[in-house]
């Protein structure tokens, strides 16, 4: 029968499941699988970057001395006396009025210390030796990318927990980490409850609907850096809940479900966190959608019980589970970003409760807008497909109008927040 | 030895690489496997959402006729004379002054037209029949969900060549897409060239650096959504260096080679793209970095040669292979998505091309302001790792002000964005 409950705040909520939280372990990847997964530990420069003096164009290096005069009405011949490719080095050093052809990349020659491009100079073949008609000067040091100018050698250059990109696996791969410690990907289970629910496979019945929740979270999983395990359906058959649940518990690190956790009389959820001696620390969460979320703890381990609603679980998982995930896999900045935004619509429903309102948001000019997609009532997936970011409107007895501020969580951004 | 070549626009690149772009063709995968992957077809609504009149909330399903005298002075009492829950179907019909137990989610019974909420009534039992008392009245259809007010059959929800986000997981959920048809990766085959190149395994060695560029083109590769085959370094070493690309021109779906595409003496690629009877577009463009890209066609088939360069390997990619991936993968937007924003630092340098800065994006209240990470020197590979955007400035005699509004490409959306 219906139970009372007691709505706590969302940085209540967070604070609670925070004590449960596991730093996550590390294991060992190739370079090339790096990419979306998180760093397990700081990366260092293993040399200076550039290694060495080179020169960053085709041309020739040279000693600025000798053409220090030089101008197209007095040129300056240069003997050049050797040719060099990247990854070569000269055994010569230049004389005065010497040269080396030099390609991009290349060490710089010992004596040199300038590069001519090639396109501002002539060569020409005198007495069967080749020479450089240089026509202006160059200061010391001018086109060279000298030897630690980028990076120097021990620097640290990333922290543990950040998110590999391309630019990223450039680095590893400069400084020769052909293996790398990343996070382990942390294991959520998902079980969809619910006597309604079939299977996406199956035929429609009087009644009944597909189970469309559990395949959305897992694909929030993902997003978030997770591995899931789709536990997939379970009818409303307290044994069959209680076994799976007890079983599944054991394999993951973090165990949702959704549905089955309203006050309806067919709910065997808070039975189950019962009989499993759970812990639970809330079950009743100041936020629409997502009110009747259920956070409870067995043996250190989470278990959220989402709302069967679509739109209500969406938004448990990304304020309460994906936190947890990026935590687990070391991000520093673990929440969804929150940034400022002009709010495009008025909204004039009032709510006591904070409401995360699925919407898109628009770059206008260098101004963010944002709106909410369709209807915000119960059920409307659609918006979902759709949805950038969570519109955050704090509860209170007032609606809110075009052009206010308002913050917004932002859902496929990389980087992350510190808080809500 | 150095031959003349003419920049182009990238404008006109883009026009001529268009001309031998491919639609891409689709494959089957399972829901699960449907995360990140680009639909490849239009998904249709398979029934109407909901699917039935039914009950957003725990509580009565009634006939607000009954209860419309109803106040807290004005009690109304109705028999309760079935219970359901979601999934099941009351084979009762209410006559007056009569309700059914309904849960969230269930089909709303026949007869009835309004749903009070469990917590607003009170539940008595009398003679062993047991009774609700209301006091307040309802407006007909109020708290009901009714067929179709989300989605109506038929409705085409999603086009084909949009990218799978977990919302959009739910909708193919809820309309029994067990299997989904997706866009086949485009396989994209990566070659790094350069005779100072070793392996990410290798000890340094006078001279030699390290490649990277391959790992960070597999990574932008398949952050673009395509499948990258890593064939790794080749020595400049002509007769290899074209049995290695003909050989793996049959087996991708689009060629990158990067380095050895400058005009160097032991550049070994021009003399490659011969040997291939290639076809060549292009092989200077007017941008910085990354002018000496070179674009050629073998068959059909596109080869790029990118700059050996890191920065000018990365936009290179960026602005070419991304958008010809995503047209593959059936993107209605394949470019970059490009905002504007408030450059936030001077950028006095002046360059007759467009350039392409590796920057990042500020939030700041509802302002976007965009900042160059580090120098934009050639070689500074450590701006890949923190860039999320590429800041746009033209080429001219100018240079750049902070506070001016400049256009930015971003690299890390989903969307993308009709055209540069």
């Amino acid at each position: 029968m219906a139970s009372f409950r007691k709505p706590i705040h969302i940085e209540t909520v967070i604070e609670k499941i925070w004590k449960y939280r596991k730093s996550g372990e590390n294991e060992t990847v190739g370079l090339k699988d790096t990419l979306g997964r998180f760093l397990g530990e700081d990366i260092i420069a293993t040399t200076d970057i550039p290694r060495f003096n080179k020169s960053p164009y085709d041309g020739f290096a040279l000693r600025a001395i000798d053409i220090k005069e030089a101008t197209s009405d007095n040129i300056v011949e240069l003997m050049v006396i050797d040719c060099i490719g990247a990854g070569m080095i000269s055994e010569k050093r230049v004389q005065p009025f010497e040269a080396i052809r030099i390609m991009t990349g290349a060490q710089l020659p010992d004596g040199c210390d300038a590069v001519m491009m090639l396109e501002l100079v002539k060569e020409i073949t005198k007495d069967g030796a080749v020479y450089i008609q240089v026509k202006k000067s160059l200061k010391q040091g001018e086109n060279i990318s000298f030897k630690g100018e980028d990076i120097v050698n021990g620097k640290k250059l990333l922290e543990a927990g950040i998110k590999v990109n391309p630019g990223i696996q450039s680095i590893l791969a400069t400084f020769g980490y052909s293996q790398v410690e990343v996070k382990r990907q942390p294991v959520i289970g998902v079980f969809a409850t619910g006597s309604e629910l079939l299977d996406v496979e199956d035929h429609l019945a009087p009644g009944k609907i597909r189970n469309s929740n559990s395949y959305m979270l897992c694909g929030q999983i993902e997003r978030s850096g997770g591995k899931a395990i789709h536990y997939g359906l379970i009818p409303d058959s307290l044994e069959k809940v209680y076994h799976s649940i007890n079983r599944a518990i054991e394999e993951v690190d973090i165990l949702v479900t959704t549905g089955g956790v309203s006050v309806g009389d067919f709910d065997y959820m808070p039975i189950i966190y019962e009989k499993l001696h759970a812990n639970v620390l809330c079950n009743k969460i100041a936020m629409r959608p997502g009110s009747v979320t259920t956070v409870a703890e067995v043996n250190g381990k989470l278990l959220f019980g989402l709302s069967g609603n679509p739109s209500a679980c969406y938004v448990g998982f990304e304020l309460f589970l994906r936190p947890l995930i990026r935590d687990m896999l070391g991000s520093k900045k673990p929440f969804a970003k929150k940034v400022k935004a002009v709010l495009g619509t008025d909204f004039p429903k009032v709510n006591p409760f904070t409401r995360f309102v699925r919407s898109k948001l628009y770059f206008q000019n260098t101004k963010l807008i944002v709106k909410p997609i369709g209807l915000d009532k119960s059920g409307v997936i659609y918006s979902l497909a759709l949805a950038d970011c969570l519109l955050v409107l704090p509860g209170g007895s007032r609606g809110f109008q075009a052009g206010m501020e308002v913050d917004v969580l932002l859902l496929e951004d990389q980087e992350g927040g510190e808080k809500y």
